[in-house]
């Protein structure tokens, strides 16, 4: 069943977005993906946060960039936690992306990742589905340890560089 | 007839908004203000940007604070112009509502003024009722006139000051 | 006839401002463009802004990066609505240009759009003539019908393409 | 039972974070509340994380400011989702705070919302919890028709105001 | 002979600008201050531009806030040095007016100083008009000389100060 | 033996700076505290740097504001290891004193700390005399576990309190 | 004879500060230009500084990068008029430049050009010459009017190609 | 004796970290660099801070980037000097991990060095270790009359270069 709604304002999101897609498919959650934009298609952008929750959705993921209006309008349609990614654009690396979707009003929280975080987006909404959910929260540790894991053998092969150096 | 909806995202953005609305009465431009949250009645403010111009209005002047954003998806449902006002929170001075109503997509515009600067949002949108209104228009080159009088009376008084500095 | 100027500071300027340009072209609107720049032809510049309103301008556009003074210099001699075009330089991303157009001071507004967006200035040239023209109007309402059916088509897309990913 | 834990560096950021409990128990939401710096107790504060899970929390909300590793610092020791609330110190307006604590890097996400919005942070809780509890989602829906009768009201206030500028 | 014009957008920038003022008083430089708006009263304000070398003035100051347009647009319309004092207003710490005076573009040069720096501002006008008056430069070495003195003045002070610390 | 030298541009920065002070005394460490201008006395500014190790300081701390030049300039001349404190000024929050001292030129380092971050100059320099320094590298690790017990204190009191709002 | 120096941290800053040269040539003003760094030689820097006068020198143009002391280093001990030019690093668009050589303290100024703005800093260094240089002051009128029709030139090539657009 | 590590977050930032290598290298200081991750590998990070100084080890040089947490976690965890390098990621060009790494709060220092200074990084370890190394001392003193050396032989190239111009 399809629990992650992933969404985003134009398909040019795409390349940062699928980070959040591909993480979602590591944990074998079942997710869906479209572009729903807040400023071209309003009503259905209202629309598809009004009935996520009654769909089976459990997350919405949306990215947008500059104005980026889509997560927070979606949060105030929905009681579904939102996670918002700050998608950058050509310039201003990505600070009006960030500040359009973090600084919202207190009454309706947006759940915001790094700009261009959209793969911690996914995990994110992992650690969310988890929270009720043992068998995702222990594949949520074991990929921590793989982290851990990989930093180890990261560091093996920085302290072979390094001792080049004369380290 | 009233041509200009000022709308706010709370009444505690009136302070600053209020000086739309003055500028507007100075200009004798019939205008109704009013709270239309993009967060807190999504569905509403939709409906007030989508019959604006039904209802005859012909410029909408909305302000909003933070992740603002009030006026970007009321120009997304309505085609006339919309004009924005970044109001400033407690922390970044405005500079998170600026870059939140300025950076709009391409296809959807908003016509964005100074962080707090709600009188010329009133002063704007008489120049866009002008466009189409010798009378109004000839008001706005009386303001221009006046404004540099103003500034006149002012050049005198500082000379006056500065004569006694030693200048 | 033509009813809207698009000038800039420099025709460095142009790849930018071309933008508005061709949506305005798109809407049928009748345009000149030209260079006037604020620093290399003081008096001329006065001289656009001031006689803009009586050779049968509607709506000034004016694009300018750095200390961008062109927006702001043509709205205090002219009684028309000016549209400021944010031109990014090399450095600074556009922040400079941005903030020396939009932070106008009380009694004189630019409508002020996105860094680099200008194709948006254009879109508002479009709305503010369409206040008095029906015809505009509808075209504009088109237009934002036609928004909408490109962003369903890249929704479909997207699916397809996020189906692969397994979501 | 205690399902959130929200932690600080320290008690001078209480009369922020104390908006973050204020919310769980408007929702009936049972919480700790305590000092857990990572700066000076490190070891206490992975302990912290580690056992968080264990001990049946379903969330941490984590608020610090300045060089703000406290979130992103819990959240690389749970498998829990961690919210981070950027606490503004007396300069830099918080900004130091939000970038610390939102652009964490890919494989530890942290749920990131407004300088100073504690508030939303134990709503966002709220609805992280709701994900897999059908009366909790319902009063968040309760609670957003609550907020946006509350706009309504506010709306009836400011058009009576309004009305005798002569608007 | 009056040398030195000091100019400002408004009387309100005169709390900042008579440190200007101030400083050419006590190098004995006669200075005259004014109000040329450039939003206000462009005309004449091109007009004192142009006119300004052809009165004996030597050297101008012009300070402005926000989109501070004065100094670079009388940069445009005079051969003399203009030096530009960035006033802060009331948001954004006099970022804007500083990128707006300082990133002129390659032909038209702004003198710039500190945000709120007007005081600097009369120092630099002592030095350009010193540079061709040796009595002036000697009293700006004389200057230096006191600059020191008062610094180790207060490090006299400091030291007993700090002695008492335990230093 | 006075080993730190702890400078600054003028006696206003003393507030600041007094704390560095207050963290050596606590630590036994003798010190000294100067006005040292770089910008008001240059040259003696020189000379307090290339004397500073031949005198037998081991560590200096600098503080300066705005276009804050004394850390760098220090360094310089010294192969001292040099601390700087970004002083903040009225305007801007430091970040013009943080940037000017923390982005030094390769070769010549400056230990920069927060804005307004003196104490922990001072922290930092018993630091590094601790590193040849058994008892003081004690001293300092019983100072970390006294910030350890007041993190502590503060957590009760933070539990205690927090009970009553239902936590 | 040599009126203006140009100084610069190191010769990778050769690539723009070499336009504050060109633009000097153009004039005819002889000038010299050598590697002064505020960081590598301090004592050679003060010196270049505290001799620049009495070699005959009138202007010194300084351009540095990063925590960029050179410019107002050099204006701590010269009589002189010293223009700062902030060279842009790998990173931050010379943001750190700027600050660091505009915000100078009061007593000591620099007169400031934009990122990167070495063609102005020369310019400028010839307005300040011709403060009291007839005929140089002739050739910067000149000048502008050059400026003035390569701006026409621009105009007539645009409208010819906007033309092609419809406009 | 190794008495510098070399730590950082990922072999990501091995590129800018190695100068820091490069640099101790040169002084023939030895030093053990690895991967030390923050946030992949919490408790081994505690663990190698805790175990430094028992180790021998007098200077810890840490770099991250994005949300920098290394360099203050381990200064909390030791009472070494911890010296922090801010490693600028793909956006915001080092701003978040500058602001991460330096903005710590009183008790917990970070000798905060340039956006990508990892080799004034290596030459403030050096500095600090000569504080109680003599010999250490005098080569950090050739070292900075070599600096001086190459300064003055890039001046006496760009003189001749500059010459070329007509300068």
């Amino acid at each position: 069943m399809t629990t992650v709604g992933i969404v985003m304002g134009s398909d040019s999101d795409w390349p940062v977005m699928r980070l959040a897609a591909e993480a979602l498919a590591e944990f074998g959650v079942a997710f869906e993906a479209d572009v729903v934009s807040a400023h071209r298609m309003p009503e259905e952008m209202i629309a598809y946060g009004a009935q996520a929750a009654g769909r089976g959705l459990k997350v919405i993921i949306a990215g947008a960039g500059g104005a980026a209006h889509l997560p927070g309008m979606l949060a105030s349609v929905t009681p579904l936690p939102v996670i918002g990614v700050p998608v950058p654009l050509k310039y201003l690396d990505g600070m009006d992306s960030l500040l359009s979707i973090v600084q919202m009003p207190a009454g309706v929280p947006v759940a915001t990742v790094a700009v261009g975080g959209a793969r911690n987006a996914g995990l994110l909404a992992v650690r969310i589905l988890a929270a009720a959910d043992e068998s995702l929260r222990a594949k949520m540790e074991e990929f921590q340890v793989a982290l851990k894991e990989q930093a180890h053998a990261k560091g093996a092969k920085l302290r072979a560089e390094a001792g080049r150096l004369g380290g």
